[in-house]
């Protein structure tokens, strides 16, 4: 029997998240928007907290806000990082996943001087392999495709934990042991995946991550991203980019640059605190649901959508296990950038087109609905099939 | 005869930019705010614009607000160029003066490729010091203090144009022309003189400058900072650090790294917009006033200042020549911190204290009142005397 509309509602109505759509602003109730995993929603908490950062704190406090302010990205950094089995310490919140990757990749490299090759997917997201490229041009690095697979000359490796076309889940774990092992470093990714999956970075030794803040950690455009890294490695972690943010004694101006022996050594300059604060609302809001719960929900809701594909004859790169994928859907089509247009422009179903095939689902679970996901699957069906 | 208070009140009334004022947030009428170049204070409509860009922009538009927030490094850039006398296509606001300084150092130092030596004064403000420090360590470059004087193995020299104690003004053209006759480039760092003097980059043939915009330009607390290249050079600039926002053709996601030709080679990550809708405000409002009224109106507070100084007896190390001195004056005293900490309790004056001895006191054209400064030099006459 086929899978009906009635059945998604009913799991709607059992849904334990489903209240927490309520705390994001739904300026067109008629929108199905699955495109959370590219630019959460707006928290209504988020609107209330520029207000009050506007003209509270900058127009209030002026200069003094610089007080509290200076504690934000490690403020944020340690509400994060319980969301990714990292220590408080380990985190911090500043600048652009680009940047933070650059310093990363930099930093591991240093770890391992004799070893001249970096790995990173050929296919892996855009900025990563540009980070690496761009680094490897001046250092002399030799970048090779992860197909080759670890051996002695790999200094480090970067991946993406949730690969973002497929959202297959890297085994966070195995890798980061074998390429321990094999005497490497990974720099992971988790830009897919913080906020949609659980991860437990230190049960799986990792050392070295970056992500964003603004897909389904809801932090707002462009909100700031974030760095681990694992305790031990802080004391001694080098990178080229030095700022005064990341500097002892900072208002101190005559010293030479001895940065903070711990997470606050990346930072840069001054952090764009309307951003920031963006980035803590969304944050928090996920802290306060716990990913658990948010994890179970975007496997279950994946899950219904996977198999509405099937049932529906739509091609999927989308792993089945839902213990192996993040909280998108792939779907599969020749002509998926005009499916795409199509959704938006006769159905009002906002989805992501991924050259060269992919039309993507991102199901976050605060705000997307079973409803939502057997409503786009129909449509793509019905467009697909015209 | 002294100068008088009703003297100062005079000059207000008949201050053509007096109106400005009212343009921004002003929470605490009986506040002596002397700190907006450190952190300019809340124009009104950038709390009008911040709630559009929540509620209108990302809530209402989601994912379709990119459509136009990708165009907001190079539009506010273009808003901003007028400014320092740059074209239209030379500036691109993004990431911080740090990170924005290490692109250009190392863009710098790639056309000069013999070369070994850069310069930046011992007491430069600490993050251009840092930058340039954490660069040397990496290429091998030397670092050598200002006072070296240009020669030929000088490769690049980091400068401020505002001097952040002092508030001296470079020459621009003088020492531009200077570094181009010894085959040096000059990073210009116009963080204390955007918004505060008039600056001419183009005909002072001045090719690479960067600057922040949260001081004289109101963008707010960690607004986006902004990096002009001069067009000759922007289609082979090259700089190590490759992010997605450079590249053409961004959205094709399989293609090895081909940044865009023009300035926006330069941009990294993802924009924070919340922030840079702040710096889009504050540019917007100095670029509705003008900087040659900007300037000469803070020529005139400055110049009241330092006439209240000798008059008082108070040291300052700011230049009296105001064709030389950018818009805020440094009272040179051996108590500084604890004066500018007995200005802001005790008479609720908010002044900057910069290590080892100097009061910096900010004259911001567009919300500093003639009175200010004059509460404040008696302030500081009483506080000094007793």
């Amino acid at each position: 029997m086929p899978i009906s509309r009635a059945h998604a509602e009913a799991l709607d109505a059992a849904d334990p998240l489903a209240r927490w759509r309520d705390e994001f602003v739904v300026s067109d109730p008629q929108l199905v928007y699955l495109d959370g995993n590219s630019l959460g929603m707006t928290p209504k908490r988020t609107v209330e907290r520029l207000r009050r950062v506007l003209l509270d704190e900058w127009a209030g406090e002026l200069i003094a806000g610089w007080e509290h302010w200076l504690q934000l990205p490690s403020r944020v950094g340690d509400l994060l990082a319980p969301l990714i089995g990292a220590h408080r310490g380990e985190v911090v919140v500043h600048d652009s996943t680009t940047v933070n990757l650059y310093q990363l990749v930099h930093a591991g490299l240093a770890l391992r001087p004799g070893r001249r090759t970096v790995l990173v997917a050929d296919d892996e997201f855009p900025t990563d392999r540009y980070v690496v490229a761009g680094i490897a041009q001046g250092t002399g690095h030799r970048v090779a495709d992860l197909s080759e697979g670890l051996h002695d000359d790999v200094a480090l490796v970067v991946r993406s934990l949730v690969d973002y076309r497929t959202a297959e889940l890297a085994d966070l774990g195995g890798f980061t042991a074998a390429a321990r092992d094999a005497g490497a470093v990974v720099v992971w990714d988790l830009s897919h995946a913080v906020g949609s999956v659980e991860v437990d970075l230190h049960a799986a030794g990792a050392e070295l991550a970056v992500g964003c803040s603004y897909k389904y950690l809801n932090g707002g455009p462009g909100a700031p991203a974030w760095s681990y890294v694992a305790a031990h490695l802080q004391p001694t972690l080098t990178q080229p980019m030095w700022g005064w943010f990341a500097q002892q004694e900072q208002f101190e101006m005559e010293r030479p640059f001895t940065p903070h022996p711990d997470i606050r050594r990346l930072l840069l300059g001054t952090p764009a605190i309307l951003s920031l604060a963006g980035a803590e609302e969304g944050i928090a809001l996920t802290a306060e649901v716990g990913m658990a719960a948010i994890a179970d929900k975007g496997r279950r809701v994946t899950g219904l959508l996977l198999d509405l594909c099937d049932e529906l004859g739509l091609a999927t790169s989308t792993p089945r296990d839902p213990a192996r994928r993040g909280a998108h859907v792939a779907v599969v089509h020749p002509e998926a950038g005009e499916l795409v247009r199509r959704l938006a422009t006769e159905r009002r179903i906002v989805a992501d087109y991924r050259p060269p095939n992919v039309v993507r689902l991102g199901c976050s679970a605060l705000t997307t609905r079973y409803v939502d996901v057997w409503d786009a699957a129909q449509a793509i069906a019905e467009l697909t099939a015209s």
